[in-house]
């Protein structure tokens, strides 16, 4: 099954475009569960555990964020491949890892995230050019996501200025995926931020079909509203994220997964409109 | 000691400004090792161990690529925090991860690599903006290596393009990181490639005080001369990483830790002009 397939079955299985995002802080897990797990090692397991249980009707993915696990080093790397396999195997896992190197290094963190943790998509950090991409393209079953136009304040720094005679580097960027995607086997997807609604348009112009993750709704403070005008012209199917929104809905509440379960719905009910096109 | 400090006592010790690039790679470890170590897991330590012991004396800093210990999942990065312990105290270790992502999930990377595993400095990517790396920047005792001009290929993708009437987004990222330099307490480097010194001058010329991590001599075929011309105004430090060139230049050959070592010394001596600035 190509990537494409995958995330057309995720999502008339799930009939959701929702990707739970999984960053769990200890600081923010709720009380109860820190109580009854007091050891790092088997509360961040057991939080995503929950969370998945909670969640896995109404996601189509989810998306595991490194930095999130690499914080208890080679520890919270078997954390990271515990939730891995909890992932359930008809929806898909992205990991989010932002790499971007060259050549051989490339083809270490493809071994990494496709053959070692078995993700179904990985994000990726373009700026050091295309060739650091290449390593990646061959195989049809993944999908790559790379940022192109984030949701963060500091993507005005450099992504939402002017390149090339290009209303954005985050364009530019997303032209010459546009052109790799062509002549490559897996699917070449991109990073898109719900906040940026009008720094967004050109950049879905310039690579009408691609598959879209995109972060910014919830806490980041996304408009679906936006989004949904954003995206309905677009060929490629959106994956729309939420993290924090989710994972901390219950805050410390004894029946914090109901509220987990809850948010989720609530999510993907936000953009039923968007969903329904790909259902 | 502030992170300039720690570098220049690292290069006055040794008399050298090369950096030692570990990136373990079991097809091109020495056949002798293989046959001593058959499991990986105690391989890449001890091929790591035996580099270091076989090095030392004529390098400033080790630089483990955390690509070549990830590919291994949770037992890469016991690995990755086993050669962190080897690596001299009055040596720099600069953790080699090349990370950017947005406020709450750098915290977390700066956890990872600096309060974890203790690394001295760390390789960044500045793409989505200057937000992603105000979360690093409030130690003294550390040292940032942000990616401004690379020596692959693919640096002419984005890097070396022009940008905002600059010569280059790479000379406009250098002109950004000049000025948070001058508001951070950790010192706030750069990633420049040896092999584009057309495009480096510039790139250096808008953050002159910035210390220097070189890549790029060696396999990816750096020139010297020209480094030398680029350097020779500048008023930060060149590290000059040297990887494949110096870990595989023994070959398969028994007595392979002689030859990394003679290696080690060429390399050192090649640049002998840069390095007698700093001592």
């Amino acid at each position: 099954m190509n990537f494409t397939q995958k995330l057309k079955q995720a999502i008339s299985s799930t009939n959701s475009t929702l990707c739970v995002g999984l960053d769990p802080d200890p600081v923010r897990i709720p009380k109860p569960l820190k109580e009854e797990f007091p050891s790092i090692e088997k509360l961040i397991p057991e939080f995503c555990r929950r969370v998945i249980e909670s969640t896995k009707i109404h996601a189509c993915a989810y998306k595991p964020n490194s930095a999130f696990f690499e914080a208890y080093g080679s520890l919270g790397w078997r954390m990271m491949e515990e939730v891995a396999d909890m992932i359930p195997s008809n929806r898909l896992f992205i990991a989010d890892a932002k790499r971007g190197d060259i050549g051989n290094t490339a083809l270490k963190y493809k071994e990494t995230f496709f053959d070692r943790l078995n993700a179904d998509a990985l994000t990726l950090n373009p700026l050091m050019g295309l060739d650091t991409l290449l390593p990646f393209l061959d195989d049809e079953s993944k999908g790559l996501f790379v940022l192109t136009m984030t949701s963060n304040r500091g993507s005005a720094d450099f992504l939402q200025r002017r390149f090339e005679g290009r209303m954005s580097l985050g364009s530019y960027i997303a032209e010459e995926l546009s052109k790799l995607n062509e002549t490559c086997a897996s699917h070449l997807g991109m990073v898109i931020g719900a906040t940026q609604s009008a720094a967004v348009e050109p950049v879905l112009a310039a690579h009408p079909n691609s598959h879209l993750l995109i972060p910014g709704i919830g806490q980041q403070g996304g408009s679906v509203d936006e989004l949904e005008i954003s995206v309905q012209s677009h060929q490629g199917i959106p994956i729309i994220n939420s993290s924090r929104a989710i994972l901390y809905a219950g805050g410390d509440d004894e029946d914090w997964t109901e509220q987990v379960t809850v948010e989720a719905i609530n999510m993907k009910d936000s953009f039923k409109n968007i969903t329904s096109r790909y259902v």
